[in-house]
């Protein structure tokens, strides 16, 4: 199999998962603005997660453009990715229509980690097959952000049990870590197609 | 990463956005001419709904197409206007049910509005790195109807808290500003892969 | 535009519509063989329906692929034949869940006839384009499966405020001309690339 | 047609059954870890027949690729087992929701046994095509994998109606059979390619 198959199937699954989840967003029965509002924290998480599954998107398709071919381990890696990756529309909808809670806000950063996890470990057996010389490692670095991000969202989730704003804010600031081009972490990490977490 | 893939990714969420539209037209319980045309205002709106991000798929290949190469501000540019369609079904759907009502008509201006300026944005990135005197360039002209379109969402929106009849009456005008090939204005704008708004 | 994209993004759509059907399929509340049962005509509705987009998907492959270029009305004919396809899903639904009432299963047969005009239309583009002596023309000959399965579908939808089992009966018969090559008729009519109406 | 198109679309259909399986996974409407527990059983049935899915698109990806031409009959046999898999969401959800019941489980196993079947009707097909001395048919070799699991799924059925958690732990095993290279096994079938069960 070449990676270019790989990259197509997991293109179309996330393409999927992005889109499937407005369908949480579900149409309010009356026509007034407050309901409306009410959808604003549903909302808020669509955005969010909109995001992360979007940055996955774009670090995916370069880690695989650099995979040198698919091995067993490396499909099957990717899989488990995809799975994990599935279950945001469900924890953003979870945790959109329960803000003020705590367990979905902790289950929210748990669906975030084990990506994360994953990606990893794809990452792992790409940079592998590829080679300590090879361009990817050089690219990755200490791929500082790569391990940040984990510790982030343990920390997301145990403090959703105390204060589950403060949780939100950490997975935000995660979501802008990945997003915005810090010239200074760039240059010293040399991060070109790392993960999100 | 190369404009196909981005182009690839774009039609695939495309794809999903216009045929989930018609998850919303639920179907009915009773099995009555009565129960169908209960339908008919939902219908319409899937309609006008399919139309504009028929317009958007077309517009979105040609413009991608004209895109010398991927930067990370075109990719975000992407899928911000992503974003935005993708939130088209739920004010299809939310205005098919309350077709009297105001604020879902308003609200469906607001999500032909947005598309239309995340749309700008990304044809402003992509003309800014094909350059002024690129085919593109040339092509879009004083991009008379990408200019006109958020005007009339704006005042269609306006309209919605007066005649909600005529906010649609003006988004069915603008989509029909974009797919019928008006000659005269064609070849004065040389209006050929502009934003639907 | 290159066919080879159009076709891309209709095949987008039409794996989206054959596989959202099953959706419909809702899963029985008791773990009954009689909640199972129950389902039967539903199920039935989906293969039958499943077998109609399957057709269609295969010739329109082949179809696009005999188009030599796209035009603005190819391009929107070939939408307005993807608008009534994704229609299949809601009436086979509806048909399914009111098997005994006329009105479901007339709306079925109406939904069968869109696409197949809108079928001839796209054709009719294409073969226009491709000229009279093209391989295509000459393919599709005097195209008498496409003449009669509108008739088909008119007589189902006449009938069905009769005998829906017979309107039923004639679905499934146009869907296996469809289906079965005959080696007689496919002689006589040079039959490669038709619609299935 | 070639081979490509019929492998792009098979993914396309591949790729949304198992994503749409987790919109089965219903948001709980309360925000405790009793609604987040109640939900294991359908979660363990999501990752079974996610693994599922994940092996019939792999197999099928190499089966599609040593197919030296697509015949009206591997096109319907193809359509055939696309059929039988986008059924799986259904059993799963079925199941998962009623883990106690036999019914379920016993369904579950038939939904497993028919794809297998419809595989053997593919790769039979394909194998006649490329003729009994391909690259194929050596690979495939007395594919005993692919002869075991529908023993199993039968079995599975069978022993639903009398202990369901030993039909579930049989269709574990063969997931697992297709999932673990095993190195004696692989070398005794020269087993690269074979279907699913």
């Amino acid at each position: 199999m070449r990676p270019e198959r790989l990259s197509a199937f997991s293109d179309g699954v996330i393409a999927i998962i992005i889109t499937i989840m407005v369908l949480e967003l579900k149409v309010p029965h009356e026509a007034t603005l407050h309901a409306l509002f009410e959808l604003t924290p549903l909302f808020l998480s669509y955005v969010l997660s909109f995001i992360y599954v979007g940055i996955y998107w774009n670090n995916h398709h370069h880690l695989l453009h650099a995979c040198p071919r698919v091995t067993g381990g490396i499909l099957w890696a990717n899989m488990h990715l995809l799975f994990w990756l599935s279950l945001i529309p469900f924890a953003t909808a979870w945790m959109g229509e329960n803000h003020d809670a705590n367990l979905p806000v902790a289950v929210y950063g748990f669906v975030l980690l084990m990506p994360a996890i994953a990606y990893y470990i794809l990452q792992s057996l790409i940079v592998h097959i590829a080679g300590p010389h090879s361009q990817l490692a050089h690219a990755l670095g200490a791929d500082i952000k790569g391990k940040l991000s984990p510790l982030f969202y343990l920390g997301g989730m145990a403090l959703a049990f105390v204060a589950p704003w403060g949780s939100k804010a950490l997975y935000v600031a995660v979501a802008l870590m990945w997003l915005v081009p810090d010239r200074r972490i760039e240059k010293a990490v040399q991060d070109h197609t790392p993960a999100p977490r």
